[in-house]
């Protein structure tokens, strides 16, 4: 018997269904078969609320229950864990939350508001109750950084925590920089792009960052969270002129969240930073988020990702579901994996021969500087399939007859770049093996 | 009562007193309040195993019990996890580590080679008893990337993985690429310094990645671990040439593990690599690991820390301790906390007015190109006791008769800069507000 069958499915509702919401269901359905196969149990929405039954989202909500008013998922018996993702620091998300917490639902919420400004008083609420309270998608989107603060550096007294947390800004820091444009102007654009909201205050004055950096802090060094702490500065008078002198001196300017132990207390601080450029984090570009995270025994690390997103928002909305999965029981078979996935349950994908291999690649080779050389290893490669994506003829060194060719090919197999190697070592003019690194763009998708 | 009195110390022996096993003892000691506060409940050393214990490691064991074999602490009542920091794939370690998982003990190990080999049988045999495996130290030092992998991201389908997984050949490639010296020169250099072994063939020859591939691709696919399918190629044949053509073809080249779902199978490899300069990873540079994660969720998010080091895997071999203190109930109080620490542990340690701040600024002003105007604003800054580190004038453009002066100071705190702000906007020469933006340099400690 499949261990699979040892627990039914976790049955969750959820609160919302914008674009966080309907990625949510949509994630749970096609994943359907490998959450059950990482989990042993599977995960299943038997409700929803939404404030519009009609609008077409996209998803398929046959069998769900669906109730006009969001409050009675916490009243659902069918409903195990109530997923959060209205929205908003009071009102019905905070309502919703707390009538879960009392019914002893556990809870998922993407909402940084109102973690930030009630996340003290919830999470008592849910140990007292004992109930789960995840929030991975209310920090820098799908970047498992709760994950990596609570648990993965749970050996480290942490020193500082610098993110990237907001990616509107950041968005608009980096078009600045690279256009040498004015902020008002990047945001125009940005906001024509989606990039950034009509109202775009709660970005680029950096209280969203705000909210993040308060959650964090919290949970990296083990005091409330305190948002009213949190000294914040936007950036709308960030100027193209401050932009390019941070350059010419080596920095770059990102707005910042900074919480820093200090002597006799925490710095905790959202603003504009000039960061050397030589840092990996200053090098964190577009709508990306980071954060930099200094342990006293790790070290720096750094976690790097999409901050927002319908989509890796709910990545982190579905870990936080599997993680509830593995709470219910002490049987161990319900707990992590030690692979990931349920023994009876490791996929049997072949391992590809290398020669099956595809990637692009450099090859250097030593020729004699004679007409025809060129031709000659176009022709080779050309009937091997391969195309050439840039070709550099070197002069020779003082005394050298030799020239050192480079070429890049665009994506081939490997097997063909080993069959256009061996006739290229075998031409007269080329002298020795032809050097060959497999090249790899990481084109984001 | 306190939370922490519900359980008892978790008990734990440690096999292997190299730098790690004694960076493992110093850390839970160090941070064993810490640690409870984390947990509700303490981790003990009770027993240790190493060759010769008459070696001074600068820790007490006084109280821990020492065996001489270290199979003994698979047999010893007061131990619940054996943390096995021997090495090897074979022999001691893996002798040890099965007959912990036989003895229903909790098994925690930093050792790469042994689950590079072994690791689908000995995960296996520890699902099959039921204990804990931690193996979060084996790849990748204390980067949380099994944890990222395993939870984090659960609800993606990985897609790729691609990582710097060996900090010897990282730091031999960076170093050629900033001296343009060769492989052979740097290695020798790099062995003088400790940052290569002096047999350095494990790690050069790539073997060592291989195996943290092997066990990451396990993680991300669901697959079996599969380290004889690995095609590995080492760095050595990799010229200050190469690199150099690369840099100016606009990549660099890393040693990168690589698992790529592709059509028909996994393709898994480690080899020389070249990357667009402009992607984050190509910018890890020196002993640094990163991890860099594609899953169709969340898109590509990335993992940058030390790789090795005593300090970085102890913490990892920690987190995999504080995992162990939350399985061995279904107590709710004893799962993670909510805000990382227990309840009623929470620090109370206060938030620093924006007075109090230190750090370093970024200050721009316009000013009439007078004489003397540069000895005010110097003055100033010297009276307030803010060092510059540098200062630039910028010639006014065409007609304007006001310059751009720009100053960066060392750190200092914010209450100073802002009586020098306040002094220099009082000045005749100076023209308007004083533009300041802060500025980290993000040292790494």
């Amino acid at each position: 018997m499949s261990r699979s069958a040892k627990l039914g499915a976790l049955k969750i509702g959820i609160a919302g269904l914008g674009t966080v919401g309907a990625s949510t269901v949509k994630l749970l359905h096609q994943h359907a078969d490998m959450l059950a196969e990482r989990c042993g149990r599977p995960i299943r929405v038997t409700a929803v609320s939404a404030r519009d039954r009609s609008r077409d989202r996209g998803i398929d909500l046959a069998g769900i229950a669906w109730h006009a008013d969001a409050m009675a998922l916490a009243g659902d018996p069918e409903v195990e864990v109530v997923v959060e993702l209205i929205g908003g620091s009071d009102g019905i998300a905070k309502n919703l939350v707390e009538a879960a917490i009392a019914a002893g639902k556990h809870v998922v919420t993407a909402n940084k508001a109102l973690l930030a400004r009630h996340g003290t008083a919830i999470a008592r609420a849910a140990e007292d109750a004992g109930i789960a309270l995840g929030y991975e998608a209310a920090v820098a989107g799908g970047i498992p950084i709760i994950k990596a603060l609570r648990e993965g550096l749970a050996g480290n007294r942490i020193q500082r925590v610098y993110g990237i947390l907001n990616g509107t800004c950041n968005y608009i820091l980096t078009t600045m920089r690279q256009t040498g444009r004015e902020f008002a102007d990047v945001l125009a654009e940005a906001q024509k792009l989606g990039y950034a909201e009509a109202d775009p205050s709660f970005d680029v004055d950096g209280v969203d960052a705000a909210h993040k950096l308060a959650i964090l802090t919290s949970v990296a060094f083990g005091c409330e969270v305190n948002f009213a702490g949190v000294h914040v500065e936007g950036i709308r008078h960030v100027s193209a002129t401050d932009i390019a002198f941070a350059e010419e001196l080596g920095y770059r300017i990102k707005l910042l969240g900074i919480a820093r132990r200090a002597e006799n207390g925490i710095e905790l601080r959202v603003h504009p930073t000039l960061i050397p450029e030589r840092r990996l984090i200053a090098n964190v570009d577009g709508a990306m988020n980071a954060v930099l995270v200094l342990g006293d025994a790790v070290g720096p690390t750094l976690y790097y990702g999409a901050g927002a997103g319908a989509e890796p928002t709910a990545s982190a909305v579905v870990a936080d579901l599997v993680d509830v999965t593995r709470l219910h029981t002490a049987d161990p078979h319900h707990r992590v994996p030690h692979l990931a996935f349920q023994p009876d349950q490791m996929s049997d994908t072949p391992i590809l021969p290398m020669e099956e291999v595809r990637t692009a690649y450099y090859l250097r080779l030593h020729a004699f500087d004679r007409p025809g050389v060129l031709a000659d290893i176009t022709r080779i490669l050309a009937d091997c399939e391969i195309s050439i994506d840039a070709m550099v003829q070197k002069e020779p060194a003082e005394g050298d007859e030799l020239v050192n060719i480079i070429l890049l090919t665009h994506i081939t197999v490997e097997k063909n770049i080993n069959a256009a190697i061996t006739k290229i070592e075998a031409l007269d003019s080329v002298s020795g093996k032809v050097m060959r690194i497999r090249l790899e763009e990481l084109a984001a998708k």
